[in-house]
């Protein structure tokens, strides 16, 4: 009798996807994020000051993971960029084959491509999609116990954007522990401090950003 | 060939060991609550409250979901509780089986067990595990428009708490449209309003809460 072996299979056609959807986007010369939070960490507002920022410079596209509907499509789309929107119904992240199925949709080159994956700490960290890297964003709200709890994603993330800084006085956050127990799943994340609802704390992130998206550009020219 | 079909057996089965799951909690005269909210919401806070509140009067345990460590059993563990914990290591959700797999530890009597599911919206609401039923917590930072991009959770629970209410003048949350969201969900939720840091708002939880005790006590009874 044939051995039926369920876990491994799917996920390693969906690591080879995930590397074929990497040379697409490559082909395409775009920087690719996979931004992954809990729901209603600032996900959406985080790509919106993204692109107010950007948006001027370079050709930016949105991919927006969710269950159902399209509110954050709906906002970001206000922005005047392109937004794809995936429905993943009962699924609780995006994986490769998903972002497969939209990629005949990217029409012209983009820059940077922001995809904004179902809100969940779990899942999403464990399928990759073909991003350039992971960016996990922490809201102060959720306590700074939480790369502790959802180790795989803070050991995954390149950067961590600790977000909602704004409610610092409110909330019960230790800023030195949340980088510290960051730093345990990840010595070398590249860790900001920001509030997506005022603005502050961005510039280091720009600057960043805009690292990232020249080494991709050189790579492209090389 | 025998026809292999993965899905729906694994949610068939979780569903019948569930109801095994609910026999044998009725058997121990046991309302069991299953919490289910985003990571950091509060619902380690939350169960603390109620704690204190119940703890001189009825026998509590406490079931704790994560995926790793025991932080949250520890501190609820200084309320003089039990708990047991349960680590899902990769699995995003508590389900039926992980759940039987503890119940043997269960000594004694105990009139409340409160589930604290692993934080997520999506997955912990797609399994059963032999609760009475499901309470979902959803915090005022994480926005207003949770129950429509997370419909299944809110469909399906027959409480919802609103917690950090304390924070309601430092985020966008319009507690009218968070209801009214809730309620397109689910007409016929139980819908509270609280703090489970200053604990303001939970004297009609508990009033609610003494009801289902009364009535799952006269059930056991007849």
């Amino acid at each position: 009798m044939k051995k039926v072996n369920i876990l491994k299979p799917v996920l390693v056609s969906n690591h080879q996807r995930a590397i074929e959807n990497r040379k697409l986007f490559d082909q395409m010369n775009s920087l690719v994020i996979n931004i992954i939070a809990s729901p209603g960490a600032g996900k959406t507002s985080f790509i919106k000051r993204i692109i107010e920022y950007f948006k001027d410079r370079i050709k930016i596209l949105v991919i927006e993971g969710d269950i159902k509907g399209q509110i954050d499509s709906e906002a970001i789309s206000q922005t005047g960029v392109k937004v794809i929107q995936i429905n993943t119904m009962t699924e609780c992240h995006l994986d490769a084959f998903m972002t497969a199925q939209v990629l005949p949709e990217i029409k012209g080159s983009y820059e940077l491509i922001l995809i904004e994956n179902v809100g969940n700490l779990v899942c999403p960290a464990e399928f990759e999609i073909g991003e350039d890297f992971k960016l996990a964003i922490l809201s102060t709200p959720e306590g700074d116990d939480k790369p502790f709890k959802y180790p795989l994603l803070f050991h995954l993330a390149r950067v961590v954007v600790i977000n909602k800084f704004d409610l610092l006085p409110y909330v019960d956050f230790n800023l030195e522990k949340a980088k510290k127990n960051i730093k345990k799943e990840n010595a070398h994340a590249h860790i900001f401090t920001v509030s997506a609802k005022t603005g502050n704390g961005f510039e280091d992130f720009y600057k960043f950003l805009e690292k990232e998206l020249d080494a991709k550009k050189k790579k492209a020219e090389s």
